[in-house]
């Protein structure tokens, strides 16, 4: 791959799942900050990158890429590692799970972090909508831990790390730390076979880069405290 | 590809867009219809089949898929046809668009015809869910009427027929169609290169099986009825 990739970025958001997988393929990127303390990723300049105007971003040799999980699944192709080959039986299933992944908890996610793009200004509706993103994303760990616990090749194994691992650790790691002091729902310790794969993931190098580069601590989907970003805010 | 094919449907659901997908293909494929009259996508037994428990799902010699745009996706690319082949440049954007049709199109849709399953019982959070939603939906409306409007290869180009603008026909049908007696927010109208788009697929043999199949009128997505399906119930 022709370098450099260059990640529009901002701390401990999704873009930390585009990071990690850049790591883990080994691959020379840029960063480039957006800064959300003055909503750089609604600005005319970034929906010029992305017009959904959404974190992360990714500009690459054939042009600039949004949306997480789509840059995850490129990567990966192009890479040849973290997802089965077009031609394996085992691709069905997988890009089930991914689109699995991106359009139900990550949006559900997003909806329980940011509930006035959704329900407008009112608080009143805002705790209906975090109480029922919070049922579907119970209901998506239920699923997601059932699978994990399966043995599948390309979920949860130890010899072989895809993006959809990749892509659970930084979720995890927000059930656990957003929105600040409103995260009893959540315990990691109910998922047992997703709490393995956070911690297996969270030792390699990859996790390791992320967390110096955007300032999280050691154990950032097991234990995960706030972080204290180098440049820029996490929300 | 080894058939048959087996689409786990309900009428004028998401099914639609893979039978328009196995249609253009010409592939081969059995239908088995989901009850929505008794919740059969809810059942024990369809859950064993897609455990998020929605419409559509897909058995393949590769196991049962589930989620529209993964199954698109998929059949495209083992088809090499209807998206840009891993290799291309244009792959890049062609997922990021198609990650976004999911996760952020159709995401709200669902949003906006099943609120109580994201805001609970009350319907004055139904009501401000549905406003938000259809606020991101017109956004989203926006962004892809002026990404129609560009010229690509591989969306709403007359010479090219894609998965993202076969997602796009019944998304458009739904918006004029559901919930009943509340479509006013929405006229395809506005969007002269998306309502380009949908008048020139809906004339395709692939629109007119799939009228045929699930009891809808001809322009099933510039001028949608209600459908009359001969088995079954859409919502």
């Amino acid at each position: 791959m022709k370098d450099p990739l260059r990640l529009h970025y901002a701390p401990d958001n999704a873009s930390g799942i585009v990071r990690l997988a850049l790591e883990e393929l080994g691959l020379s990127f840029e960063t480039v900050l957006v800064d959300r303390s003055r909503k750089a990723q609604q600005s005319a300049e970034f929906r010029a990158i992305n017009p959904a105007a959404k974190i992360p971003a990714l500009a690459t040799q054939d042009g600039t890429m949004f949306e997480t999980a789509a840059i995850l699944l490129w990567l990966a192709d192009r890479s040849g590692r973290l997802a089965p080959a077009a031609t394996s039986p085992k691709r069905a299933s997988f890009l089930s799970w991914l689109f699995y992944l991106s359009n139900t908890l990550h949006a559900n996610l997003r909806m329980s972090f940011y509930p006035e793009k959704y329900a407008g200004p009112d608080p009143a509706h805002h705790q209906a909508l975090l109480s029922g993103a919070r049922t579907n994303i119970t209901d998506g760990l239920q699923i997601l831990n059932t699978y994990a616990g399966e043995g599948q090749l390309w979920f949860n194994n130890p010899e072989n790390l895809s993006i959809l691992d990749l892509y659970m650790g930084p979720m995890l790691r927000w059930m656990a730390l957003y929105p600040r002091d409103d995260t009893d729902w959540f315990s990691l310790e109910d998922w047992p076979h997703l709490h393995a794969l956070a911690a297996r993931i969270e030792m390699r190098p990859s996790a390791l880069a992320l967390c110096a580069a955007e300032g999280m601590a050691p154990h950032p989907f097991t234990a995960p405290t706030p972080p204290t970003p180098p440049e820029g805010v996490a929300l």
